[in-house]
This record gives structure tokens, C-alpha cells and sequence, in this order.
């Protein structure tokens, strides 16, 4: 017998007190409760970064799993925290939009509950640690099975955030690095298709910034150790990467770093 | 049906093989153990840090999990290994004092074990990874439901460690800061009552160091960004903060700088 | 009732999505899963050090684990993914030798399945991202149950990457340092029995590259603090270390220093 999926993701650090008493409380409401660490490595406030980590994790998982979201810079201020359902996913987290771009990819939310019984909290509720003391009780209930609009009324209002879009213009696309991950690859926001879509002839030409990336790869080991290349990512958008190497140091890009795409039509 | 929760709090760092290691032991001796993990980032050999740690962590978990301590500069010398209860807690650490500040906090220690029966031990124990070949074993006994006594002596001496405590002389508390959290906030050993308490005028004055700490808030979101400001962390203690900015980083303040509350009577 | 235990070993760092992808598939294929966190913070594309990082944890779990690791460099080209079954444990790891030393210290593989089957793994496989693509759906069908010959034909050949051995030389045993861990201790190559073995005198010479290593002790604790010596590690191997302070750092010794054990004999 398996117990319900709760997962955690938060900017506290591992090394915080924070996250091991945000899972005491959750597994002093439910101890049948299976946690599962998303990540607790998170910029700090990072609410945009939150909300990428959130399209890239979330829907891998099954049905039935709470997603618990912790970035919260707002804490204590008269900011909501919402329940919210998006395709068959369900997510707690703080009314500052990091949950909207995982919603909308999941075709948006189809119910938003405003957390607002205070029975389900912990008592004398901090104004420092929601987390701990309205989050984790309430991902507690909720997996044993309560009912969420008994959390409090539903809200049709609350903060959007949007990941920055590609934009086309002619053979161009003009798009950028969303996220970098530890080995140096910098993923971008420009998808496949915009990429390799209809139209496109075979020499698309990749530029970061100003450089131009010449080579395109299907896996990094097919680029020659220490060049940089362009591929498709695992979360099928352009990436640059350097084989056995980072393309972040090798280039000094990092998030926002402008990408470009110029796709000479046939 | 839900296993046997087994919490861990070490300095091991979480890229360790000994984590893994001692993880791999205790899951051998108990397969239907939940390991749960405080946190493997502690700073090496810190007895003071983990002191801290355990007692903002530990009231948090249910009666029943048993917590596994091992920050443990003496490992292989003559220093105990200890089985402790505490209010409804169980704790297994070594006889450093990491574990004591906690238990003061519970009420006291109400039953102390020297860990002396090898049967429940290792074969081969090392000098140097007790963690592994002592803890590991005994916690995975002691989850199946041994009988505590079993693993050796009543112990009735044992080293403690003493948190800082906040002074107070005439309308003056002098603390210090405790705990610098991933956010660059400062935590103080000064509890809400010496701040707020009965006899205090409203224009409690709060000093880093020197340096006054003009505002006081409820949220940190209620702050100008990048001031700095304080409030009443989620310890219940006066902490000093910066809105969307670190106050370590700000102030050069860190562990042990000292913090004065002056309290102007009514 | 306990689920079937699965670890994971990568280098994807805890920060990533891509430790929480895998997590979110795996358990997705099999809910009752219980995933063991070894390590997510191994070098990028270390496989060298993810092949020792096995041979000091995997032996301390319980028959019946399967162990995933996901270092990865050729991740995409025409490497392909293994099923390994040595003594009592089984692995799902590249076929870039990081599992060999641990099978070979285990007595050598017992059955080698090369991954083909594509029926087991998520449609549409990604070129970068097999952890979450292969070997996490694989594991997740594996610790249902099924029979690993199902997943592809036998294989009877594979890389090998082997952990430097000391050379013997008369008195003289030659080493290096394999490992540092977070203390700075420095972890060699050279076991117990060559430094303590048969025919050595009791006055064995340690050398750091040219620095003798003056004082042998049992445990950190007998050093004098701050002073370097060595000892025997949790691992049974000749260890640098320094009492409440970190050889690596006072040394500047690392991966790869040389280190030489003079025995006069009896």
C-alpha cells in the first residue's frame, strides 16, 4: 500500500531548518504522507525561477500527487495562498504566480480555492513561515483526503506570471536562456518547431548574443570535446552546450542572454 | 500502513558517500523504515550548530519518530554514544551535547541510555564512521521496537552545550545572533517577551552591533525593498531582515555578532 | 508493508529538474516505489568518481535494491544502457564502466542486460535526458517485477574504468588519494593490510607527495588539533586527516596526490 505523494518545492535550502519543519508538521497532520523533494534549491524569492521549475517537474508525475510550493517572498502580507487544480495536477502555493505558467500548460486552472479556514492551520500562525504553518498542515489534510473547497471560497482573481515568449518576426526568432543547468547547458525558450517547423530550410543559424553557434548536434558526444553546439533539449527546446565542457563559462551567458534564430526559408 | 519515521541530522554533506552509506545500513537492519531527512548540511563538527538546529526542527515531528544526530568530532575516542527521551521525542546522538539545548527545551531528559551492546552494532566497527557502524544498526533495532534499555546502561552524566542566552540589565536585553538562514536573515537568541513583554514602552530601539535598526515590521513584505528592518521570526525571536535582500550580506553581520534591544519602560 | 528500494546516483546537482523529472516518472510507473536519494551532487560527468562513490555505498544496502545510476556523458549516442546483476545487487547504469569496479568487487557480474526494448521506456525519447526518458521508467518496471531479460538481449561486453591500484615495491607501497570528502580528509587508495600487513615493522613512513606524515593515530579525536596524521578510514584504506580541520586544505592535496607507505620490515 502507497501512501499519497506530496511533493516539496521551496527556496529554502537544504541545509535550512525550514524544510525538515515543514515536513515535521506535514507528517505530524498525515504520517502516511510520502514526501517528495522537487528541489529546495531554488534562487531565493525566486518566483520566476519557481515557475519554470514547475513546467519542467511537475507534469512528469502522476495523478493523485500534491504539489507543494513554497517561494514566498510575500509572506505575511495580505497575499492569498491558493489551492489550485490544473489538468489532473494539484498545487498549493502563494498567490504570486508562480503556479500560472504550469496551469496554463496544463490548458489553465480549473479550480482556484483561496486559503482562508484557519482550522487547518497551524495555531498562532507566523508571520515569517506560512510554510510551515498554513502550507504543510494544509498539504496534511488535503492528502488525507479533505475535501478543498472546505479551505476556504473560491477565487477567480490572482498574480500571473509569464515566462518570456520567442518572438518571430520574418525568418527570424528572437528568444533567450530560460534557465542553466549545472553542467553549463543553457536552455532557451525557443521550441522545436520554431526551430525545426514547417518552412524552415536546413540551415538555420543559431546566435547567442552576437556569437554565432555553427554547429548543430543531436546528443552532446557528437560534438567535439570543449566546441560549443546547439541541440534540441530534453524539454524540447533549442540548448547550446559544450561537450565535456559548460557553455555557460565557456560564453559568460546566463538567464535572459538574448538567442536568436534564423531560419532561411526554403 | 505507514513504517516508522527515522529522522537524520548530520555534517556529512549531502554529496557524501556516508549519508548513503549510513542510509544503506539502517534501511538493511529495517527495510520498512522512513528515513527522513533534518538535514546533511550542517557546518563540519558543528556541535553548537547542530544544537540549534535540533531544537527548531525536532518539536515539529509527531511522538514516535526517533532522531538520529550525528555531528561527531569524537568519533573513535572514549566519548559516549546516547539513546535520550525528552518530552515524547527520542533522540540517538553522541554524548557532544548536541542534543541537550533540545532537551532542556522538552522539559529535560527523562531517560538516558549509554550505548554499550555491540550485538546491536556492526561487525568490525571503524574509528572514524560510528554513524554508520553504531547509529545506523541501533536506529534500525530501535524502529523495529527494541526495548531501549537493552542497548546498554542508565546514564546519568553526560556533556551539555549551552545556547547564548540574552542578558538583561535594566531596560536593556543584549543578545547575539544565532542562525543566519539562506536568506541572509539574522536570528536572534532574544525572545518575543524581552521585546514586547509587559513593562515595555512601544519605541523598543534595536541595535546590530552599532548600528540601529530603524523600523520595525510584521512581514518582511511590509518593508521598503532593501531596507532594514526588524521583526518576530518564525522562532518566536527578534530577527533582523532586509525585504527582497540579505541583512548578512548588507550588514557583514553573521553568528555571535551581538544584538541590544533597548526598552524604554512606560 | 515496505515498496521496493530504489536509489539513485547522479550528477545532476538537487538544484536540477531533472532529479525531480526522474523522481516523477519513476514513481509514475511504480507508486510504491521508495526512492533513496545516494547522490545527486557527484562532479558533472564524473564517471570516475561515480565509480567509487558505488563501491563505498552500494555494498551496505539490503539484497533486493536496485541501484540507478545516471552519470552520463554519452547520454543520446550510441552507448548503450545496462541492467547489471553482481552478488546480490542489481544496477541500471550507462555502459561507461562507473558500475565495474563495484561489480568486480562484488565478484564480478553475474548477468549483463543491454536496454533495448523500447516498450519500457517513455515514447518519444529524448537525446540528453535518458535518466528521465530510460532508465527511470525501466527501474520503475523492474521493482514491479518484471523478468530483465525483457529488456533486451544479453550483453557479454562493456567499458571498464578502473580505480587506480597501489603499486608495490619492496618496502614501498606507491598510492594516491582517491577521494576528499567534506572535512578535507583525504581518502587513498592503499588498504589496511599493506600499511599494517604481514612482514611490516611497526614503523611505517607515510608521504604526501614529499610531506611526511608524522603521527599515526585511531581516531581524529587523539590528534592534536590542527595537526595532520593518518589513520585507518571507515573504507579500511589509509587515510589523511586533520583534527578539526581539513588536510586538503592545509596540504593542498586533492584527487590524484600521490601518496607512499614506507614499511621497514621486521
Amino acid at each position: 500500500m502507497t501512501g499519497p505523494q506530496v511533493t516539496l518545492t521551496t527556496d529554502f535550502g537544504s541545509g535550512s531548518p525550514y524544510v525538515a519543519a515543514l515536513r515535521g508538521v506535514l507528517l505530524s497532520v498525515n504520517p502516511g504522507a510520502r514526501i517528495v523533494d522537487l528541489t529546495h534549491e531554488l534562487p531565493p524569492q525566486g518566483v520566476r525561477e519557481a515557475a519554470f521549475f514547475l513546467t519542467q517537474t511537475v507534469p512528469y508525475y502522476a495523478p493523485g500527487a500534491l504539489h507543494v510550493v513554497v517561494v514566498d517572498p510575500g509572506v505575511g502580507t495580505e497575499r492569498a495562498v491558493l489551492y489550485i487544480e490544473a489538468g489532473r495536477h494539484a498545487v498549493v502555493a502563494p498567490d504570486n504566480g508562480c503556479w500560472t505558467p504550469l496551469a496554463e500548460a496544463l490548458g489553465g486552472p480549473r479550480r482556484v480555492v483561496r486559503l482562508t479556514e484557519r482550522r487547518y492551520w497551524r495555531p498562532g500562525v507566523s508571520d515569517t513561515f506560512h510554510g510551515r504553518d498554513i502550507f504543510a498542515p494544509v498539504a496534511g489534510w488535503l492528502t488525507r483526503g479533505l475535501e478543498p473547497d472546505l479551505l476556504g471560497p473560491r477565487a477567480d482573481e490572482w498574480l500571473r506570471v509569464a515566462l518570456p515568449s520567442p518572438v518571430q518576426a520574418g525568418d527570424e526568432v528572437r528568444g533567450e536562456v530560460l534557465f542553466v543547468d549545472r553542467f553549463g547547458n543553457l536552455i532557451t525558450n525557443i521550441p522545436r518547431n520554431l526551430v525545426d517547423g514547417e518552412g524552415a530550410g536546413p540551415g538555420a543559424r543559431v546566435l547567442l548574443g552576437d556569437r554565432a553557434i555553427e554547429k548543430r548536434v543531436r546528443a552532446y558526444g557528437e560534438a567535439p570535446v570543449g566546441s560549443l553546439v546547439w541541440l534540441i533539449s530534453s524539454a524540447g527546446t533549442l540548448e547550446i552546450a559544450v561537450n565535456a565542457g559548460s557553455a555557460a563559462v565557456l560564453t559568460g551567458a546566463g538567464v535572459g542572454t538574448p538567442v536568436t534564430v534564423r531560419r532561411p526559408g526554403r
